[in-house]
């Protein structure tokens, strides 16, 4: 059964035709931008497509961030009075500047600590974190879950002791200069400053220059602002199951993107493997004994609304959710899938694992899951399970310009999907 | 000491910079080319830099194939004398058109088999296999293996039967049109006709014009000339053994290149591979009991007379070889390494897995080597490995024009090397 969907996925795949539709006619797709209501549609048609019993859209509100233009930064260095631009990128969910940006000194700091310790220089400064992605860890989301709490609490730690705008050294390995945007998070005690993200190179020369002249200034100029709360959708397709069709196997990535490029790994990959899930058991003629659910979430880059909205949902229908499967770490080849459930069903689901060896995942990690599928967990303690592709390449495009359709490889997506219909299949049949 | 290592290679390591600058500054190198001489001096100029104790170079008749210029092809079908232009670059070690071309039928075949049926229509004619890449293999190589031999044998076999020219669809996964080239073979009781490699999406083309006309005609132009026999070197650096310095470790790649492109992953990533795992070991103050010889070998796509060489001289001096690691698969996340040795070596390299798992090299397979190192194992049973990274990119660039610098990613490149310095410091600490 499991070499029937390979041979599906390798020779009549569709995953990789539908993330260039996503990802170039519809493209970026921020939550409650026009993008996003383009992308729901553009997910009902490729679920009917696909063969989905029923397509359905799942209502949820959510917070509508705006760029709202050109993000800008300058330096200027002792006495020059013409300035250095840096290329950066406004935080999700940050404020902006204001049409005039600021202009303020700059405070580097390598670290929180050292934020603490100078914390007494901090008042009317720009604070420039310089946190550095580690190169030591081996799995690329180890330096990020190390880094990204500068982005995330950043602007309020700095804010606490005066800061007037924060900006973010970019968390990548990449060699390259583009800045990576993504969420940021306020504390309501203390005044909402601009965040912003810098390239590396840039974080570099702007390093160097604080390093030899004492007097850098910042100039900073973002749009940014939050609207109101508005509607958006998770969109959803479903096999009905033949046996148990009140037992829910959930298989999704989220819809959403940042908006300076097309999503195209973050998480286009996870959309189209999810739908390609679907299709490849349909096509092989495959009728599930259980309702296998795809859900494409809404928010999931700047605020969780559509995850959340999902398992409420969920509780209030009094649903049986059997199992979950995200895919949201790229389009790259799988190495492991990584499971959150109890000992014995990790256990059970171990002996399958001879299964996968020859579609290249090798091990099946304790610990993983998904953001969106989180909420399902938490609330109904519903087993679940993340694909966990290579992650060497993730991080050089994730939320930047360079996350597009030409950064995914057709055979590593499709590896993907095929991987991740086995073992929705395997659930499906034998339960957990 | 692994860790060590690691640290080393994912901090200080010097591939990724060694690799730009022989793919950005030396380029193309195919052997015997002007390219290649520089990259010999490259290697050299690298091995010192990466602390070798000794540097040379050993000298080896080569064969010295030409390009001679652009390739070209255009077919025309029914009554078209315009002519459509086809992507094309003509095989290695191929005979040119002579500088009118060559006009003739082309006759579309999709297997030996079906040149055997039909054996009695291919006199004058040009033969055009569009035998496809295969996608149910997962392990691209095993694609590669299935579909070589129409490139290697097609012009002999076609020639047979009185063929003008050869025609042959490129081995790829690739979306793209880029043409893949390659070695051949001719077989001297046949005449050497003219070869070419056309891009697949132009071998599409062409085969849908030869479904809907019976009448295309093929036009094919190539330069491509053998010259008489020349000298080339491989180039030798190593850390001499402090106690058993009679015994060799071989870690090499091969320095040459096709010339439509960079070599970058075809294997520039071998050689700056194989150059770190001296340059970690040395710089991490490791003293080596055995002789640890890097070799960049000459002459590995059109000829082997570098491998060849290698083993000959090491015979002719009577060399004590304990082991031969290379690395021509790409500089892609490493997964496993190949060994072709006993049992028993093999059980006994198998309890070293663990220390490699951290790393992401998760199986060691039976069976695996590389080319150059094949005679050193035929000439004396020395055991041998192969690093096995990541396949699935692998042939969307190999001997094609995107095979470039920008095609390698710095972090998977360092895992590649830091998995080989693991393994010899392993094999040189422990025997094998």
């Amino acid at each position: 059964m499991i070499s029937k969907i390979a041979e599906e996925v390798l020779i009549k795949g569709t995953a990789y035709e539908n993330l260039r539709n996503l990802t170039k006619k519809v493209g970026a797709r921020l939550t409650a931008s026009p993008g996003y209501y383009k992308a729901e549609a553009w997910g009902q048609q490729a679920l009917q497509e696909a063969g989905a019993d029923k397509v359905y859209l799942q209502e949820c509100t959510v917070p509508h961030w705006v760029r709202g233009g050109k993000d800008e930064a300058r330096y200027y260095a002792g006495k020059d009075t013409k300035g250095q631009s840096l290329d950066v990128l406004a935080l999700g969910n940050s404020q902006g500047t204001g049409p005039k940006g600021i202009s303020a000194p700059v405070i580097l700091v390598n670290s929180f600590e050292e934020l603490e310790n100078r914390k007494d220089e901090v008042k009317g400064k720009i604070v420039f974190y310089n946190y550095k992605f580690n190169p030591r860890f081996v799995l690329t989301f180890q330096s990020y879950s190390d880094a990204v709490r500068y982005r995330g609490q950043g602007a309020a730690r700095a804010s606490r002791y005066g800061a007037v705008a924060v900006l973010v050294r970019s968390m990548t390995h990449a060699t390259d200069n583009n800045p990576h945007t993504g969420g940021m998070n306020y504390n309501d005690s203390f005044p909402k400053i601009p965040a912003l993200a810098v390239g590396i190179q840039d974080a570099d020369k702007l390093a160097t220059s604080i390093t030899s002249s004492k007097t850098v200034k910042l100039f900073l100029k973002s749009n940014a602002k939050m609207l109101a709360d508005t509607i958006a959708h998770n969109v959803i397709g479903e096999l009905t199951g033949t046996e148990f069709p009140e037992q829910v196997i959930t298989v999704g990535g989220h819809l959403d993107s940042w908006d300076p490029a097309e999503g195209a790994h973050d998480d286009g990959a996870g959309c189209v493997h999810s739908i390609e899930v679907l299709r490849a058991l349909k096509a092989i003629g495959y009728r599930p004994k259980r309702t296998i659910r795809v859900v494409l979430f809404a928010n999931e880059e700047n605020g969780l609304k559509g995850g959340t909205k999902y398992a409420e949902e969920a509780k209030s229908k009094n649903e049986q959710h059997i199992f979950a499967l995200e895919s949201d770490a790229g389009g790259f080849t799988p190495r492991s899938f990584g499971f959150t459930m109890s000992k014995e069903r990790i256990e059970k689901v171990r002996t399958w694992l001879p299964l996968f060896a020859p579609y290249l995942v090798w091990q099946f990690n304790d610990g993983g899951g998904g953001a969106d599928i989180g909420p399902l967990n938490r609330t109904f303690g519903t087993p679940v399970a993340g694909l966990q592709p290579d992650s060497q390449r993730y991080f050089d495009i994730h939320h930047a310009r360079s996350d597009v359709f030409e950064a995914v490889n057709k055979r590593e997506l499709e590896l993907g999907a095929l991987n991740m219909a086995a073992l929705i299949y395997l659930v499906d049949k034998y339960g957990l």
